[in-house]
């Protein structure tokens, strides 16, 4: 890949990116209405963590992967709404004082510091909760049985034998003898798992064959450890202001990484070989899986 | 009611949740299986708060009212273990430092003591994203329009305009002008959403016509209000080592509760009322739902 292939990669994923970000703000609008009592704050708390920022990474891999179904764009939206809400939930409770400590979320205060934690935390609860209301309503497919499916695989995505297990895993003392097996088990509970479901609920919204959806789950194992790898990159050299959260965090607190591991320029020649093999994945779906292959490769050349 | 009747309605409804409470730590045991890795921990905390303590009140809700349309415990006893996840996981939060801080719960150390705020903040977290896994399940339900309709009206009965949303009105400062409509209100979403939907899953299982859901609906409104005024009794006039937490809070910290509002003998007495009125309801059933019409007895007789 050159140089001026992967900045037309980056051109081609940034419209894409935005219009998924405009939809899921409206449909965040949609869901966060303030009820008419004190009880409004909760909501204002739910508001100001999950409208008018991130990446919507989640979303978009939601939306590309369902695109190979034809999964009309209405449904893969709420199934990517859905899964926004599981990773917004967990930025909000990952934030809070006896977790990661960070005051700054996606270029704002979060949530405790904007509110207090008190509320941060029912925020979170709240939004974890949601996701799954969002998901068993028929708007999301009119198959109950695609819908329950959708909701058993991302409820166990997002609890202990998923993203909070890793979560749990993080926030144990750095083990003394931490190899790339302990790291890369570590990533693919924390973030693998969401990542995961992400795109394989595109295969299951467009009902596709097991040989389909085992494709699209090499290509999120790959994606998701070449997300974490440019992530921590970014930890090390990246510009706060563009990043929009606190960086040097992993180093502070003596964090194994994949790059206090293998080195930045491993680390990062590793990153582009689990690109490639990502969009090996997606050999099966030809043409149609560009954006996907798009994403993968947005997701090492990002700067955020 | 005469002291005797009362006295046999007590002693009807301990083998009933005895019984439950067997069922549900086998289930808990069932579902909550240690990992073989650090993260082991988490579930450590969630056996913890989850296994071998509470009244398992809102499973027994479930079983007694999917008693009526004849449906297998099985699944009654799976609806109640997810509701019992949730129950658990607002207790874990609730009691964390950022909110009501509390050392003891169910005669135990609480989680974040036990163990540490992160960790009970994951444990909280993963049963609350557990109860919408096993309601997924279709060891719930044979139908997938049912477990979804289990999981959309649980999510919201959980969410920011159910129990957390009363968690959030109970953490405001104290009102001025509390009145007995505002406190009302605070206990149907706090504690009355999460009984409401206990009580009306029997109905959902059993695919009940829109009476007697109707008629279930206004039992657990009634049951719940009175089993509010009863923890406001037993919060100023219980014995600490039977009711198995800290008491003497809501005075304390300047609560309006029913028992302040009305004084403790007008509270005894309206909770009275409220399960005549909860009983009424249920005639429409005849003597099927004794043991639900023994269970709003209890949830002012019991003492903790």
């Amino acid at each position: 890949m050159t140089t001026v292939e992967i900045a037309r990669n980056v051109t081609r994923i940034d419209r894409p990116l935005a219009q998924i970000a405009a939809n899921i703000d409206a449909l965040f609008e949609q869901v966060l209405v303030l009820p008419a009592d004190p009880s409004a704050r909760l909501l204002e708390a739910m508001r100001h963590a999950a409208i008018g920022g991130g990446k919507r990474l989640r979303p978009l891999l939601a939306c590309a992967s369902a695109d190979l179904f034809a999964v009309p764009r209405s449904m893969s939206l709420s199934a990517g709404l859905a899964v926004e809400c599981i990773h917004v939930h967990s930025l909000i409770h990952d934030d809070l004082p006896c977790m990661d400590d960070d005051d700054l979320r996606r270029g704002k205060p979060t949530v405790h510091v904007a509110f207090d934690e008190a509320t941060a935390v029912l925020a979170g609860d709240s939004l974890l909760a949601l996701a799954f209301e969002i998901l068993a309503n028929p708007a999301t497919h009119p198959s109950a049985e695609v819908r329950t499916e959708l909701v058993k695989d991302l409820a166990r995505a997002a609890g202990a034998y998923g993203m909070a297990g890793g979560q749990m895993l993080d926030l144990l003392p750095p083990q003394q003898a931490a190899d790339m097996e302990a790291i890369a088990r570590l990533q693919r509970l924390k973030t693998g798992a969401l990542i995961g479901w992400s795109v394989e609920c595109g295969a299951v919204l467009g009902r596709a064959g097991t040989d389909e959806r085992l494709s699209l789950r090499g290509y999120a194992q790959n994606l998701g450890l070449a997300f974490q790898i440019a992530d921590d990159l970014l930890d090390v050299s990246g510009v706060p202001s563009s990043v929009g959260k606190r960086l040097r965090k992993d180093e502070a607190q003596g964090k194994a990484t994949f790059v206090t591991l293998l080195g930045e320029e491993r680390a990062r020649r590793q990153a582009e070989i689990l690109v490639e093999q990502a969009v090996e994945h997606l050999h099966t779906f030809g043409q149609a899986a560009e954006l996907l292959a798009a994403i993968a490769r947005f997701a090492i050349t990002r700067d955020r």
